[in-house]
């Protein structure tokens, strides 16, 4: 690792002018005193802060200008950098339980300093430690379940989850909390939704758009969002817990069958789709948006399997139908079309769908425009499709349809079941 | 066809107890008076209001509450409400000159009052003499190119559309308009971009989310406002103009390679993406709010070839690399994924893209969040994805870059050509 590492311009000049340098402890005064470790920087896009590691286990971001001395104590080596945070804490007598399962992901990263990346290497009690408030609100139980990227987080990832969480059906917890990373999150609540439906208390998936040990993580009040959410909300369900938006005086809690993340970075990503955020979580309050029950059916029946034999197929101009006669010979036992506008694909594709149908395999319509209704009556396309055995799906969310599909398929026994199970509203995944 | 096709509730009753139905001629009294055809509905939301076919070709929604007085003139069949709007119109000197291809679609399509279902039918003349406002701006000459539903579409139909515009560049027109259905014409909107990059004349596609004959089309607000853009705008560039919301006061003109149907039946269903829409177009001022052009070459070069080999794949948890392994076996030559969040894809996929590379065959990878920049340095995984060939396309919508990699691949010579080409900024497509 270069001893600058990320720093250039003028926050690189003011490092080696004061002859100090990642990984060095340090003391600076500026508006008040600051001790800590200087971090490095990942992002390259301001050349006027340099970035320190407190004692409390936060970083901030300090404005070089407003810097009026800098001193260094001593030289710190990356491994106790990343050991320190390392500490129990003590439960408060009284406060609600709640259980926090880490599963890896941008919430339970670090930078790797020799190459600059994230890697997922906090384990959920080292994430519960570095956010120190979270003490005061909840008794927090935290364990490692898996230590994955979220893309590479796969159906029995969700499986092994569902399995973890239904050992806590009838504990004394008060809800359950799930870090995980952000890209595949909404595939994963949906699947905890289909499978722990009616689950007694509140599970809650909570992630990070930007990495925990680094300046501006937007973890910590993720986290703490999340668990009070479980405290003061009183309600059931599976939800994904997020900023709404850039700043951070606000978070959303979102329905866990009808949220995507909708950019990259932003730490607003998700989104609930069509309609408001269920709750907004801010500073001394929590706004209810929904006036619905998460799950539709009250008595929890836990139905921990999946088939993924089931396929999306986004529909293109020029899809090659033996893309699609592939999909039928490798035996596959559904498919969920992502059509266009409101559920159709080309004519070009009739011949292979009408193969697909009669193998008996299920097929579904969802929009790649991810927002609107499934609507196959209004045009004769649409109309010829609905004879070629397709089942529109409402305003089901292609990613979520995708899930409930293998969910479905490893919970029923033939192709009628299926059909009644998909278009049934099992945890909100249908909206009016 | 039932003789109250659509009707229900109060209007049915109204229907019935005045003695008129779908397809009589009536005088109607309320707060003026109308004279027209009762029409069909299709949907089934309102029974407040029947639908009246005025003698202009416009249909208007009557509130039945208002009416005073419905009079029978006679009995219409339906051939005739089909033909009746087919008249030429007179040009009107020193107006300018615009050239409307129709391609069939929702915008030039007509409820079948057979089925219910609505058809491509009406020819781009017939779309034309049924805006009579639009002989006022421009004097119009309309060409039906194709008589297609939108999603039927295929990239052969992008080269026809294309060498017809190229028949255009030395005219004397003002710009072009392209009817299209909307499904996927922002795919079509994007291979014009890149095939006539630097076109002399702005072309404009427009489409309607409901049909021009049905009441509440926003078929000819769309017309309009794309007509009143060419001629006022003073601009080139390859565009969509739809309605910016529900409300009919403002539509919004969209960089063809930036923009996106987010909705499958609402009216502001078009959006850019990151951004707002290049120009605003309200009654009687165009707002900007680009500053660059929209072709980043100022000469025009038509390059009006296209290969199909490329595949879009959207990953999912659960993706099976065996039909990565297909597509690879069945000799496409290039794939866009459609990967998580900043651009990842699971490490079961890694074997497969690293075959898929050694074979020579162009990988770009694009994000299913839809918005935001692809960024693959941020995490290990995304390194290791660098690794193995997968070239990261900045913030290019997936469905552009898929358009664009087929355009690409059928004017290229290599793949060092491809790549440098898929980075190069053409039309707008990547942004800032």
């Amino acid at each position: 690792m270069s001893e600058y590492r990320g720093y250039e311009g003028d926050s690189l000049e003011f490092l080696k002018t004061n002859q100090v340098s990642v990984g060095d402890s340090v003391k600076i005064l500026a508006d008040i005193t600051y001790s800590g470790i200087i971090m490095p920087r990942y992002e390259h896009s301001d050349d006027k802060h340099i970035v320190l590691k407190l004692r409390s286990g936060y970083n901030i971001g300090l404005e070089i200008e407003k810097i009026e001395k800098i001193e260094k104590i001593e030289k710190i080596k990356s491994a106790e950098i990343i050991v320190q945070q390392d500490e129990k804490l003590e439960k408060v007598a009284g406060l609600p339980k709640i259980l926090l399962l880490s599963t890896g992901g941008t919430i339970a990263s670090k930078i790797n300093y020799r190459t600059g990346a994230v890697t997922p290497v906090l384990t959920a009690e080292e994430l519960n430690s570095s956010v120190p408030e979270l003490a005061k609100i909840a008794n927090i139980d935290a364990e490692a379940l898996l230590l994955e990227y979220s893309e590479n987080i796969m159906p029995e990832h969700w499986l092994q989850i569902a399995e973890k969480i239904n050992e806590y059906s009838k504990s004394d917890y008060s809800g359950i909390i799930i870090a995980q990373g952000t890209d595949t999150m909404h595939y994963t609540s949906s699947f905890l939704s289909f499978a722990l439906a009616g689950f007694p208390i509140p599970i809650v998936l909570v992630g990070s758009q930007r990495s925990s040990d680094r300046a501006s993580s937007d973890a910590a009040l993720n986290l703490i969002g999340a668990t009070k959410f479980i405290t003061k909300s009183n309600t059931k369900g599976v939800y994904i817990v997020m900023h709404q938006d850039e700043n951070d005086d606000t978070l959303a809690c979102h329905v866990g069958t009808r949220v995507r993340k909708n950019h990259t970075s932003k730490r607003g990503a998700f989104q609930t789709i069509g309609d408001n955020p269920a709750f907004i979580i801010a500073e001394n309050q929590i706004q209810k948006n929904i006036s619905e029950n998460f799950f539709k059916i009250n008595e929890f029946q836990p139905r921990i399997k999946l088939d993924t034999r089931v396929a999306l197929v986004k529909y293109y101009p020029g899809y090659n139908p033996k893309l699609l006669d592939q999909i039928i010979e490798m035996g596959y036992k559904g498919i969920i079309f992502e059509g266009t506008g409101l559920g159709h694909i080309g004519n070009t594709m009739y011949e292979s769908v009408k193969k697909a149908n009669e193998k008996g395999i299920f097929l579904g319509m969802t929009s790649q425009c991810i927002d609107g209704r499934i609507r196959m009556t209004v045009y004769e396309s649409g109309r010829d499709l609905l004879d070629l055995g397709i089942i529109p799906l409402e305003n089901m969310i292609p990613e979520v349809a995708l899930v409930k599909a293998m969910w479905t398929m490893g919970n029923v026994q033939n192709g009628e079941e299926m059909k009644k199970i998909m278009l049934e509203n099992i945890a909100s995944e249908l909206s009016s």
